[in-house]
């Protein structure tokens, strides 16, 4: 099969690009002397999964119980579920710990400790947990200095039902910068939060064996993670238009893309009509605040390669529609219907969330792989 | 089961709201004289559209051809595929009508009405097919008035392997409108784009048994569809935020809501940190652009009442952020860490995309069923 022989849309993952980003990531953080706890939620998929666990010492990243069901089943034992936990969910983690899932929850706050350690107690085990660190101010998390740390470590390490596994922190606000002088000043400080909180609570003579950051960009960017035992990114292995314009990756970098047909043309107000609308490249803008807002995504032809200044303008459920980025004329003749076309997305999360396959090429057309994703929770 | 035992995020889909959402519809339009075609893109499940079928003429309208296939599985013949034909989606369309499906194609320009024609040719079989025509200038079709349609008419109408069945629009701007006035000139013009199409056609000596409009806000605030022949909509079913923004729906008709769990908060800031992030909500923020934006959601406690003022103000993966409206203060002390919330989402097609099934609910927290629904192409 090749892909314009496809039904669209159609999610298309470039193999060179996804092993080269996910090599180059190996590389930076081996120099720099720490390992990487790849984040699954953008890959949603063990076949990609299993490409970036390779030279890492194991362990992963859930945002779901959903995703630590399946990498387990997969064969993945060591699983930070990296979201605060609700207690509706410890029931879910106690049932994965008792098949022999290594899962490690995170709280935020001395409620969630609490629940945490009553949970383990009622069902006869130690849960273990990270704390939460806010190194940004952008989310969720203990503030760096807030006594709670303490009370929280406490609580943990002392109550039986939990065990304190140390501390975590996502600078996610590393996303709004607007240089690399700003990711790498953001990519210390999410260090000095992180390793400034684990000896605030080793001093207060708890155990904090775990110290783990990261974000994509900050993850890329750090030129030091001295005192920090381990790193999480997610993005880096298909990367997108946002890091791109955070000068994260360069735009041929970016592995995933939607092929989608050109379906009609409107040609006197220059747009072009295709069957990828929102569905299947997400409701997401995350360039609209960027320095180059990329619309819905940049048009590139079906080998891949981004044409003139074309991007998608506007979308509705399953009609995108193709213009000049500054509204120019678009000669729509080069492109009649049927036209096969790939659409390089804002945000990989976001448009991979949207389909249920990778097909797998490998700079040419050639589908080699069709491999399965999943989502919910 | 109750809501306050589900695991979250998780889909809720309030089974009176919704059966009182269609029985507004039909009797709006039986009032009219027109029948119902209704749109399932927004419910994906034949739970919701047997609800919807009843009492109408049995057909239905589809964005994706995955849709025609389950569909047509549970029994519904006349399908109606409302987005333009690309060529590589018509031998699965030939297969669909070779099992007795009926499903008719929508074409707005020459070279895709010629791609028809000459596949039904080439399987041995006339494909049928309604000209989009463009009411709103606001995506795909002929504009009226274009001499462009004659020609596509007579293509569909006299080459062999296609069928002309007649003319449909979406007055897809309707979303767009200021005001009821606004909404109500726009189904005026919607009719009258169609109907005049449908008799030029026939002026020509063409054939347009069909004469196909619709949108939500258009379909239930028209006050004539005369030389109409069907109506069709999907968001009524659910209403959404938008819908209530425009002025088509009360909040209190709003049936689908997402069920989330306070996971932390941020006292300083007066936020509450939920378990309901974009993959829950989806990312569509369709009110940002009318007179009250409602952030990511309206926040409601578990019986589905709206919160004073609490939206959530912003969303990442699996997170989501709830605050006051204007900034204001937040009483983070009633929402404990636990306590299950609401969210009513802003595009009803958008949110319950991200979900595979329905907890349905009649007023009170017991889950009476849960309903599948499914998604991609």
């Amino acid at each position: 099969m090749k892909l314009d022989e496809l039904a669209t849309p159609a999610l298309v993952l470039d193999r060179s690009r996804l092993e080269r980003n996910i090599a180059r990531m190996r590389e930076h953080l081996a120099r720099l002397g720490v390992g990487l706890r790849p984040h699954v939620k953008t890959a949603k998929s063990i076949d990609v999964v299993r490409l970036a666990l390779a030279g890492q010492p194991g362990g992963i990243t859930v945002s779901t119980l959903k995703e630590a069901e399946y990498f387990f089943a997969h064969g993945v034992r060591d699983i930070l579920y990296a979201v605060g936990i609700a207690p509706n969910k410890l029931d879910h983690v106690v049932a994965l710990r008792r098949q022999g899932a290594d899962v490690t929850v995170l709280v935020d706050n001395i409620a969630a400790a609490q629940a945490v350690a009553a949970r383990g107690r009622a069902r006869g085990m130690d849960l273990p947990a990270l704390i939460e660190i806010d190194s940004d101010g952008h989310r969720s998390g203990v503030r760096p200095g807030d006594d709670t740390l303490i009370r929280i470590g406490a609580i943990l390490d002392m109550e039986r039902g939990a065990t304190l596994r140390g501390v975590m922190t996502h600078a996610g606000g590393s996303y709004d910068c607007k240089s690399m002088g700003a990711i790498l000043a953001m990519a210390g400080q999410e260090r000095v939060a992180a390793v400034g909180c684990a000896e605030a609570l080793r001093r207060a003579g708890l155990p904090c064996p775990v110290v783990s950051v990261g974000s994509t960009p900050t993850a890329a960017c750090a030129d030091s993670f001295e005192g920090v035992t381990e790193v999480r990114a997610g993005v880096y292995m298909f990367f997108d238009l946002v890091m791109a314009g955070l000068g994260v990756c360069r735009i041929d970098d970016i592995a995933l893309s939607v092929l989608t047909t050109v379906i009609g043309h409107q040609p006197r107000k220059n747009r072009i009509i295709t069957d990828a609308g929102w569905m299947a490249l997400s409701r997401d803008r995350g360039t609209a605040k960027q320095w180059r807002d990329q619309g819905y995504g940049v048009v590139c032809d079906v080998h891949g390669v981004p044409l003139d200044d074309l991007i998608v303008s506007d979308t509705s459920q399953e009609h995108g529609i193709v213009a000049d980025r500054g509204g120019g004329a678009v000669d729509c003749a080069r492109f009649p219907v049927g036209t096969p076309l790939r659409i390089l997305p804002n945000h990989a999360c976001a448009t991979a969330a949207q389909h249920s396959r990778y097909h797998v090429v490998d700079g040419g057309l050639a589908v080699e792989a069709v491999w399965e994703r999943f989502g919910g929770w």
